[in-house]
């Protein structure tokens, strides 16, 4: 690993996001990532955050037209309260803040009781929570379906409709409704390594991948001998639309899990497209990369939205992070 | 690996590329990426191309400010004359055409081919040949530098020049003066394996890294005993030095090989920031991320350009590519 020691791993990383990105303020000592321009008069504030070993998720979607803020836990580890709470009231104006969490019982609980810490200061906060993965009905990290893919799409157009001025209500109301038009399905077809640990979380055996895997590399649905590129875009989109039945235009997020090349990545993502086109199930847009990462775990997910005009809308506004941007 | 069969996986990836990004036109079948509004009316054409598997470069750096058309070959293979020409055609407005070479021979070969062929259809053909790497001379697979790194920076900076009207004989001078601004180091954590091998190209025990590893697994200057992420900034930011020794800004880049983890990255640029503030040089911006990789190789590099304040402001206009994307 390209790390110093485990014990530094995520402060080296904020380190380096101060040094590599002037338009964010970085509170390495506090762990909290702020849009240099924070708090925007008038403006709600989204805040989100969760374990690292996800990058570019959340940090990397701090910035105009996304999030306000971000709070890194350690690896695989959720924030405590009062990173949250700090980055609440760095980016609160006076007009709210959301709380953007994905369903982990660790997030949640500490999102909850940093809710509350927030509103005894004053700070107006909702919450809305992330639950997209429909692998499975519980599992390690959480009770309930766990958030994913579906966390991007959350907090780039309820972003886009807060950076336009909508009302906390509104924006929370729209974060909820993309995360219940969204719905996620993953593979892995290799484990990854904590720093901490220093050896793979999981054992997957060379020639065998597992479906329907979580981020930290939770178990799946079933574990299979090696499927092609074809074949598990079958199975995981399937999976997805088996729960969102979409009758409409979606959002697509081929995403890569840390150490599948993108040369393989687009060759799935032309695979998802034949699939959805099988199911006549009409794609406006398509998103490809690393963007929800598990350290170095190989394999992918896919996640589908289902969109309308003002969603679709929102996701083309403009947008100004480290690892998503486009307009002005 | 995420793929159907080791055949077809160029094949596939374009066809996920042609699917989701209408703003390019991909020709599956003769292999090449081109922006959708080439010819662009008395506007100079970029073509570059090499060996796929380093993925974003060089199809995701066609679009607007930077690439007009890219031409991949197989994996870790050069591509054909007939690509390059083709390429070559698509985008000549009559301004003439800008073909950027990475220093490997087979790249070197076919590219002098396809000029003399482009050229004999009445296309004017200049060449730049980027060879930034300094851990070795002559190699496995080329005699000279290899090209890595730099080829991000080339390709950036002599597309805004392009993209602003500047003529054949500016945009190829501002090539080259990039090109011999740039050097770059990489380091090797761990192997990449290649679809058509399916086991890892070379053997690199765990514990033991490659220091100068060139981007397809090449050999470097030695190999050691794992050292921590400020070790090896020091060692790769002085190699750098060794052979640059600038005299003002340097733009630089963080890159990933493919499977290093944006946590590990960012830690690493924290430690290349801190090398570069110990030797004096003061740095003008800088890219993190996988941006010139090797499949799924664990490991990093640094590229370091000295900049004037025109490189930087061309640096700095508008991109609109799927890997490179700012301004407007």
């Amino acid at each position: 690993m390209l790390i110093n020691v485990a014990e530094t791993v995520v402060a080296d990383a904020l380190r380096g996001m101060a040094a590599v990105h002037p338009e964010l303020t970085v509170d390495v000592e506090g762990r909290v990532i702020v849009r240099r321009d924070a708090p925007v008069a008038g403006k709600v504030g989204l805040v989100s955050g969760g374990g690292s070993g996800h990058e570019p998720l959340h940090g990397g979607f701090v910035g105009a037209g996304m999030l306000d803020a971000a709070c890194p836990g350690e690896v695989f580890t959720s924030p405590v309260p009062d990173q949250m709470v700090r980055a609440a009231a760095a980016v609160d104006s006076g007009a709210g803040v959301l709380f953007i969490v994905k369903n982990y019982t660790g997030d949640v609980l500490n999102f909850n009781m940093a809710a509350e810490l927030a509103e005894d200061e004053g700070i107006q906060v909702a919450s809305v929570l992330v639950n997209d993965d429909v692998a499975v009905v519980d599992s390690t990290y959480t009770a309930g379906r766990r958030g994913t893919g579906a966390t991007l799409f959350v907090e780039k157009i309820a972003g886009a409709a807060a950076e336009e001025g909508a009302p906390l209500e509104r924006v929370e109301a729209l974060a909820r409704r993309v995360n219940e038009s969204s719905r996620s399905f993953g593979v892995a077809l290799g484990a990854c390594t904590t720093p901490a640990k220093g050896s793979p979380t999981f054992d997957l055996p060379d020639g065998e991948l597992e479906l329907g895997v979580g981020i930290h590399g939770e178990p799946g649905r079933e574990r299979r001998a090696m499927m092609t590129s074809g074949e598990i875009a079958d199975f995981a989109v399937d999976a997805v639309l088996g729960d969102l039945r979409p009758n409409g235009p979606v959002l697509a997020l081929v995403n890569g899990a840390g150490a599948t090349p993108l040369l393989e990545l687009y060759g799935f993502a032309a695979e998802v497209h034949r699939v959805l086109r099988e199911r006549d199930v009409p794609v406006a847009r398509t998103l490809v990369g690393n963007y929800v990462t598990s350290l170095d775990m190989a394999g992918a997910s896919v996640t589908l939205c289902q969109v309308d005009g003002e969603m679709l809308r929102l996701w083309d506004a403009p947008v100004q992070t480290p690892a998503l941007r486009w307009g002005r």
